[in-house]
Order: structure tokens, then C-alpha cells, then sequence
């Protein structure tokens, strides 16, 4: 038997950061962290204070005072306190779309002559979208890591396809359905031996998976903020260059906030010495508030606190789902070996997504991913193990209830 | 002599909405609305209620209720409100900067053996740094239409390049520098004789003049909604594509939210059928709904009332510069008629750039754009008469100190 829910919030350092969230007083059970995490409570004020106070009285003198560094700061606060990252090689701005392309663009510009970019079929839509695009328009192939639905990109898998050829490798770094946790550090060095550039997606890592983007030499990287950084819907995303190729990439969206004087508005365009010239356009403050006052508590719990919570929640979950489903079919589709695993747990069954719904209908909120995934997303700072055990008492009841 | 200003203020039928702006209660000379207009005071409440009641309550529930639609929602409203649109043409999303990319390369695509891409030497930077960037990786050309710097584009001038080889004519509807109101219908029609698609930056006039996009026939437009649209600093921008065009243009930045089908996330990318495939990454909540404030307000008065006042401030501007600063060598850099002259002034003098730096000191605020440029941006609902008479005051007060 697992241990009881109570038991373990008790024991658990880091329980009272919940209360610091919007509606952790509620009884719904939010299993969806992974894909909106839940507002601190002090960011609602705060962006009303930032309307009256700061945008409302310093008005176009904002720019000036704050916000046009805005997107260095937050980028160099989230390169120290998530991604390992020393200061001017990360920036926050557009989305992890439009991120994903420049970067995307900048890399295979940078290996002229090479004429693949290595992607995996399970990597999120829109990493397999882009490189398809970008491939096309630049006159390459893509070229596939095969995986399995439960596992991931291994270095065996990543070395049988990198080659001479390779422009571009893109991978995520933890997989947005079976949350497999990739060996970055490893996968990187394969991707160098072959001479080429590497670009991680961090959107379903970052804020629950330490890592170290400069000591593992990756090239570029970018990842959304509003998964386990709680930056709220859509908000602004962050894209990573290591110092080295600050001085040659360069993407394709010439913008004049990416310009090396945005305010001389001369005749041609000449892109910032550093890390801004990644930026295109007028960088969105509004959207960037809510980040900051989560880096704060990121900063203020650790990295490593974080993940260990992340591993007992998903651990626990695990657990509760190997004692409770697995009986009534339920297959574990994330990795079992927590040191592999993300901050999400997908457990499959044929009938997932009619359980899905019926979860929402009962104030349980997981989602679901085809083909069978029901995932759960664990945010380590706001979800509670009690709220764990009830999630996973009620997908039994929900799937018992709709297999009949 | 030009009338008092506070008999202006007194007979304008608008002037109760200053009110309903923040700060609108203090001394401050606001001159900057142009560059980043005013919060209305329901802004800062609304998004603080947002936080705690939208994102925090309904989570991940909320794109399914309201936010995943709410890019064409707006969009829609900005059609009817302030660009003269019909509804699914409109998008709103990215920055300016990127949705212009997005356009630019979605209309060289569609008028493939064309060569050139046509633009004024005036225009907005962004807009002139990413024609120069579309055309090298597309292997056309620019051509530019040589304008005065105290006037724009005019038909003349257009139909002197335009030609077989155009693929897109890309223009201002109001240069940022002079606040030349470009004649939209008419130059679209001289672009379309050419065979040519246009594209329109409406940053500098949407909100303060009104236009017809479809009557005019106008293919795509996009533009910024922090100047007069109020949406807050880097606030998301829109895009405008004809519906003619939707079946067959597409761009090159392609996301899961632009896709046919999101949450399908099949192996390849099928663009959506409507005005969706113009968007790429999540879209971004937080920074819309300041937005969604300003366009209720432009709803409730009216474009033509909005267009009436703005022709009053600044022609009661102009009045008062002839009178308080031709006489110091000040030289009006923006056209007399109101009919072609956008929501701005702009005033030239050697001295300017230190004027701005002394009228700053003074809590006057204009910008400076070189060379010699004082900008004085008039919000027609958030400017007072008297803070036109304040401000042009002031300026002869900074101008007659730093020349001595």
C-alpha cells in the first residue's frame, strides 16, 4: 500500500508554497500544471498596480526606465535561477513558435551545404510543423528519429541518423506525451560529433527539470513560460543562444527592437551585438509580469527542491496508478524510472478520453493526448499530494464508470 | 488669435471621455499617445479580475471557454470598429514586426515571377528592415518610392514604380515621422493595376483615422494596438487578409494554433481553412484584453467622432504652433490639410532634440525623431485642449531657454 495522502503532504517541505496559488483553497483537482500553471496570488494585484503605477503614470517613459531591458532581465533571471544559463544569452519575447523558427532558421543558415535537420516523430506539432516548413523553404530534408510512444530519443537512436549531412538537430527535452526525460548533455555531444547544431525545446521541462544549458554546450534553445513558470495564457516564451554564436547567427525577422541602434531608424538594418537580435518587434511587458513573480519563487525554493517534489508527486502517482488501474487494464506510458521522467505522468487505456471527460464533468482536470493518454501534469509548487490521491481515486471511478 | 482652450474643451462633445483614462487627473502634458496611449482605469481591476477569477477558476478550461477563439474575436471588433472589415478577415496576435513578416512572405509567394518588392524610403524602419530581409531570402528586390520627408507617397510618385515586376507594394497609411495620411483606396488601386498585392502598416493610423479595408480593396494590412488602441506596452498586434485571398495564401511560420486541426497533432501540417492560418504559437491573453477595453470605448463614441476630434486637436495645434513658434524658426514638418494628416504633429527646429529633453524635465512629454523631429501625438479621447495649449506653451518655453 502507498502511503497515505496526508502523510505525505506532512512530510513535505515545500506543502506550504501552495497556499501562494490562486484557488489552492478549492477541492478541484488541477492535473493540467503542465499545461497552464495556476496564478500566484500576488500577480493579480501586481498587474494592476503595474497599469495605474507604472504604465498609467510613467507611460512612454517605461521604455526608457524598464521595460526595453525587460526581455535581457527576465531572460538572464530565468537562464541563473532554470536553465543554467550565464547572464545575456537568454530573452523573453514572441511565442515558442515564432522563437522556434528564427532559431530554427539562424541554425541551418550557420551549416551551409548540410542538408538535413534530425527531428523526432514524437516531438510536439509544432517542433515537426516548423522544421517541415523551414526544411522546405531552405531547400532540405527533415530526417526521423524513431521512437516509441513510451520512451524517447536514446543516444543509440540519436547516433544512427546524425551524420555529415546533419544541419540541425531539434529535441525536446522532456516529450510532451510520454513525458520522457532526454539525456540533453548526452544527446548534445552526439549531435556535436557529428558537427552539428542543437536545439532543445524546454517548454515541458523548464521549472520542474533542472538543467544546465551552458555546461552541456547546447547551441540554442527555447521553451513557453506558461506551463511550470506560470506565466499565464499565451504568455511571452524565451529563447536561448550560447555566447559563442551570438557574434554570427542571425535570424530572419528584421525587426527594429532586434536592430543595433532600434533608435537611429536608419536606412538598413544591423543587428544587435548580443542576444537581442534574436528580438523583432516592441517586446510585450504586459505579458512578461507574471513570469517574474514566478522566477522570484522559483529562485526562492531552488531548482533541485523543485525537482525532488516533482519526482514524489510523479513517484506517488505511479505508485497510486500501478495499485488502483493497473487492474482494470491502465498502462503506465511514461517512463518508470523516475531519473527518465518528466513532471508528468500518462497513463492509456482504449476508453482515456470518454474518462477524460467524464474527470472534467467531477472538477478533476487532466487532459488527454491520442492515441489512449490520459495525462497527468504535476506542478511541483502548487499541487498537493492529497490532491494526487483524490485525482487517482476518481480516474478509477470515472473509468469504471464508463467501461461499465 | 486661436480660440481659449478651455472654451475648446468646453464645446467638445468628447471631452467627458478623458476621464476615463488613469492619470488623466494629473498636470502632466501627455504628447506620446502616438507611441503608447493611456490604460483606461477599467483596465487595471479587469486584469487583476482576470488573474484570480478567469486564469485562476477556470485554468486550463479557459481556452475551450473563450480563449482560444478570442484572437478572431477581437479581430472581428477591430474589423467593424476601426478597420472597416467584415468578420473573419481580421487576427489578432504577435507583434507588428512578426505578423508583417508573416504577410510580407505570404504575398511574394503568391505572385511568383514578380521581382520586386516596392516601399518608401520613409517608412516605419520594421517595416523597410524586413522587406530588405524578405527580399534577400526570396531573391527579389527592393524598389523604393523616393517621398519628401515632410510629405508621403502619392499617386504620382507610387505610379512611377510600380510596374510588371512588383509582387508587393508595401505602405504606411500615416508616416510615422510626418503624419502624412496616404490616400489608402487610391494607391491600392494604382497597386492593383500593376498586378501587384499591397500591404498596409495601419500602426500609425488605426484609432485615430478611419478607413474601409474592404471598400478599398486593400489585400493584407497589420498593425500595432498600444498607440491609439490603448492595448499596453508591446501589446499583441492584428493582421488583415482579404477574404479572397484566405484559401491560397499562407506563411512560412508554421505552429499547432495556425494548423487545420490543433488538437489533432497529426504528422503533418495542414494550414486552417480561415484567417487562423495567419497565427503560429499560443495566443497571448494577458496582453489582449486592455485591448478589448479600448475597443468597447472606440464602439460606444465612433470612429467619425473620434476622426472629428482629431482633426481638432491637431489643427488647434498647428494654429498654435504658427502663432507661438514660427516665429522662432519652428517649421511645421506634417501637411496643413487636415485631410491628409494623421493623429500627430510634427514640428522641426535644429534645437529639437534638446526641446524634448527639457520638455521631459517639465513633464511634457513628445518624442524626437530625427532630424529635428518634435512629435506631438494627440489622442483624440485621452488629449485635452488645454493640454495642447499647456504643451505648445512649454515648448516655446524650452525652445527660447536652450537657444538662448
Amino acid at each position: 500500500m502507498t502511503e497515505p495522502p496526508d502523510d505525505q503532504d506532512h512530510h513535505d517541505p515545500l506543502a506550504a508554497y501552495r497556499a501562494r496559488f490562486v484557488g489552492a483553497d478549492q477541492p478541484l483537482v488541477y492535473f493540467d500544471g503542465n499545461s497552464l500553471g495556476r496564478p500566484l496570488r500576488v500577480t493579480g494585484p501586481r498587474l494592476a498596480a503595474f497599469v495605474e503605477e507604472e504604465w498609467g503614470d510613467r507611460l512612454i517613459r517605461g521604455w526608457d526606465e524598464r521595460w526595453f531591458d525587460l526581455p535581457r532581465i527576465l531572460g538572464d533571471a530565468l537562464g541563473r535561477v532554470v536553465l543554467g544559463a550565464a547572464p545575456g544569452q537568454v530573452v523573453v519575447g514572441d511565442s515558442t513558435t515564432v522563437l522556434l523558427y528564427k532559431l530554427m532558421r539562424a541554425a541551418v543558415a550557420a551549416r551551409p551545404g548540410r542538408t538535413e535537420i534530425v527531428l523526432d516523430r514524437d516531438n510536439f506539432p509544432t517542433d515537426r510543423y516548423l522544421a517541415d516548413g523551414v526544411a522546405r523553404e531552405c531547400g532540405l530534408e527533415l530526417r526521423w528519429i524513431d521512437v516509441d510512444l513510451d520512451a524517447g530519443v536514446t543516444a543509440d537512436r540519436l547516433a544512427a541518423v546524425v551524420g555529415e549531412r546533419t544541419a540541425l538537430v531539434v529535441l525536446s527535452h522532456v516529450a510532451y506525451r510520454s513525458a520522457w526525460l532526454a539525456d540533453l548533455p548526452g544527446l548534445t555531444a552526439i549531435a556535436h560529433d557529428a558537427g552539428a547544431l542543437v536545439l532543445w525545446d524546454l517548454s515541458h521541462s523548464a521549472g520542474s527539470v533542472p538543467m544546465s544549458l551552458d555546461e552541456a554546450g547546447v547551441d540554442l534553445a527555447a521553451g513557453c513560460t506558461y506551463k511550470y513558470l506560470n506565466g499565464g495564457p499565451g504568455a511571452p516564451a524565451y529563447a536561448y543562444v550560447a555566447a559563442r554564436h551570438l557574434a554570427t547567427l542571425t535570424q530572419p525577422i528584421q525587426g527594429w527592437i532586434g536592430a543595433d541602434d532600434p533608435f537611429l531608424m536608419g536606412p538598413t538594418y544591423a543587428p544587435a551585438a548580443g542576444i537581442r537580435r534574436f528580438l523583432s518587434g516592441t517586446p510585450p511587458i504586459l505579458g512578461m509580469l507574471a513570469l517574474e513573480d514566478m522566477l522570484a519563487l522559483i529562485d526562492e525554493v531552488g531548482m533541485p527542491a523543485v525537482r525532488e517534489k516533482s519526482v514524489a508527486l510523479t513517484s506517488y502517482a505511479v505508485a497510486l496508478a500501478d495499485e488502483l488501474l493497473a487492474p482494470l487494464g491502465v498502462e503506465l506510458s511514461s517512463p518508470r524510472d523516475p531519473a527518465r521522467r518528466g513532471g508528468h505522468v500518462t497513463l492509456t487505456h482504449p476508453a482515456m478520453r470518454e474518462v477524460t471527460a467524464d474527470l472534467w464533468r467531477r472538477d478533476v482536470i487532466p487532459d488527454y493526448r491520442d492515441p489512449g493518454g490520459l495525462r497527468l501534469g504535476l506542478s511541483p509548487l502548487s499541487t498537493s499530494f492529497a490532491e494526487v490521491s483524490a485525482g487517482l481515486d476518481a480516474v478509477r471511478e470515472s473509468l469504471v464508470a464508463v467501461t461499465g
